[in-house]
């Protein structure tokens, strides 16, 4: 199989993620901080330790990564923790139903009301747009670092910048860029960063974590034991425990942070030049065949996520993706989740099939890809 | 290392689920539901077959079984799921702080009012204690199957038939008794079952479930991305697919379904037998020691959860703990995040030490605690 549907969840995981997930499950399950007894104190070191590599790796404190079950629980958390009755929230035109589907609940239930800024390439119109929707309601803005399906990467500091000149609070959904684009709290001023472990982090799935700032308050969505401050009816106001209630995931957080180490290791530029060339090399290829429509320019080195979405012919974009299934190749076609992205480039009656190589893609693969869809 | 915090998390896990789960990160980490490609599709398959093996055991529809990472997860989405603004709510004076924090938070924000009925070993005083609590404005009742500090078990068959009377909902926490007591949501007549997937059924950490009875309705806390009804900005109403945003933890419900299958071939019977006599005789130890209080009667076969607590002459439960700890003993000390089961039992201020053995658990290793028990 040549898999080409990383933005999915990457595949294969790291041998490291693999093993040390294993071995967690058999030397590391046991309730991490409510035990007094040296396996349990052993296991809150190792998970501890998780933190530390994720604050290595994004710059938030240690205490303040919050591990969540993927990246959309983290989204939940973030947006519904940040508003109150009555805010204003403006989100992109390419967000992902993990963010418009809790925004419209929010909308939907009279809690808050919302805009949408149409994503620009040109940045100061993007900021732009994202400027003219704020009026004296507004408090918070959400966007994705990069697309799912189109691979469009925000100017999330500059949009940061912007957030910090209105007092706005600004969550960012990095589900296709950590790990995949350099992301740091304070350059890029994010006050709460959500993010998946099973995809740049070649994490387990089922692992996802809400990294918060420092000084950042929100209230909670859900609650229930933390082995602290038990006798408190509420929840603790202390990190990471406000937040992470009942026992958690050790075995896929350990393994997480083997997929970190991984990323470390061979280094998020050159995991993203690999991924960058392949994204070339496919949309080079692709936009030179008669019957392929492809939505966006070609890639820019550090503005274009490894994503590519496309269609063949008139075919639907299911058909398309289950020809080259046939054949042996992944990819997802569809409408990715993201249905505010196909209403901003037309795709929405199609869908498309969408492209995204990992670290373990090669180009060989792509090539082979390539090849099959010429004789499609 | 001798283990007694099974309620916490069951350790070890059996072999079966950890190559199971092991497999299933190699050969399952897929998207499953999303990909039309082989390997997405057979990924789907494997999830479902979890799906059927817990629906086999508790008697829900297959696609009524809703993952999550945790206990705490599904009876925050129950609950919250299930009041809105006005609705009276009660608990037992036994809960836990993953249905206490929850409906204080809920009442904190006036959404609801609760009450809480005591607990009573005669059941038919505890049926009245709940009965009346009833007003006009009641809609739910939400019980623990097993007291997680002192093993007592609530009727809950008989408290569904009063809910059934009266037109309640009746949500069960059954984060002691799941693989440990027999449930089956027809006779016992249950709506919504919270489990986790971690403790009695020999799961990895980071699952458990929500099982919702045919009919039942309820709005979501999480929304996201589902692969279905996409262009929707409302979660699909459809079960799962209505409660499971975002990326499913593969490998965990895998190796979760592989500790079912283990449950299932011992024996819920046998192996509750099994603790059941480790109980017992743990109990008639310890009664017998002058300086050691038990808060509880004896065990009473299918009445009582081999969970007990006691302490330790006039040590503080974390001291007693620790020094056994020391000799390589695995207890838990404190609260055990339910400060209404200690109000009850008048143990707030020293909490208790709980020991709760598991399938794993000797005769041999029970006694050698005792053991040193007698020489602390």
């Amino acid at each position: 199989m040549i898999y080409l549907d990383n933005s999915a969840t990457t595949n294969p995981k790291p041998k490291s993620v693999v093993s040390r997930a294993n071995n967690a499950m058999v030397n590391y399950s046991y309730n991490s901080g409510r035990g007094g007894y040296n396996a349990s104190v052993s296991t809150a070191g190792k998970i501890f330790e998780c933190r530390e590599k994720l604050s290595d790796m994004f710059g938030f404190n240690p205490q303040n990564i919050v591990f969540t079950s993927n990246c959309t629980m983290a989204l939940n958390m973030a947006i519904k923790g940040s508003v109150k009755r009555g805010d204003h929230v403006i989100i992109s035109s390419l967000e992902h139903n993990a963010v418009y589907r809790p925004i419209s609940a929010l909308a939907l239930d009279g809690i808050i009301t919302y805009d949408v800024a149409p994503f620009d390439y040109d940045s100061e119109k993007l900021i732009k747009n994202f400027e003219s929707l704020i009026n004296e309601k507004t408090t918070l803005i959400v966007c994705m670092h990069a697309s799912n399906v189109f691979g469009c990467v925000f100017p999330i500091d500059e949009i940061s910048k912007m957030c910090k000149k209105y007092g706005l609070r600004f969550i960012v959904d990095a589900a296709q860029s950590a790990g995949v684009l350099e992301i740091d709290s304070k350059k890029d001023g994010i006050d709460v960063l959500c993010a998946p472990g099973h995809k740049g982090l070649y994490g387990p799935m089922g692992t996802g974590f809400m990294a918060v700032g420092d000084g950042v308050s929100m209230s909670t969505i859900i609650e229930g034991g933390t082995g602290s401050a038990s006798m408190n009816m509420l929840q603790p106001d202390f990190l990471p425990d406000r937040f992470e209630s009942g026992t958690l995931n050790n075995s896929g957080i350990i393994g997480l942070g083997a997929g970190v180490d991984f990323v470390k290791s061979k280094g998020i530029s050159s995991i993203y030049d690999h991924e960058f060339s392949l994204s070339n090399m496919l949309y080079d290829n692709l936009s030179k065949m008669n019957n392929v429509q492809l939505y966006t320019p070609p890639p820019v080195k550090g503005h274009t996520a490894p994503i590519l979405s496309f269609n063949y012919d008139d075919y639907s974009s299911e058909k398309t993706a289950q020809l080259l299934a046939d054949k042996g190749v992944a990819l997802r076609a569809g409408l990715h989740c993201a249905p505010l992205a196909h209403r901003h480039f037309n795709t929405q009656n199609r869908g498309t099939v969408r492209i995204s190589p990992s670290v373990f893609t090669t180009y060989r693969e792509c090539e082979i890809f390539i090849n099959y869809l010429k004789k499609l």
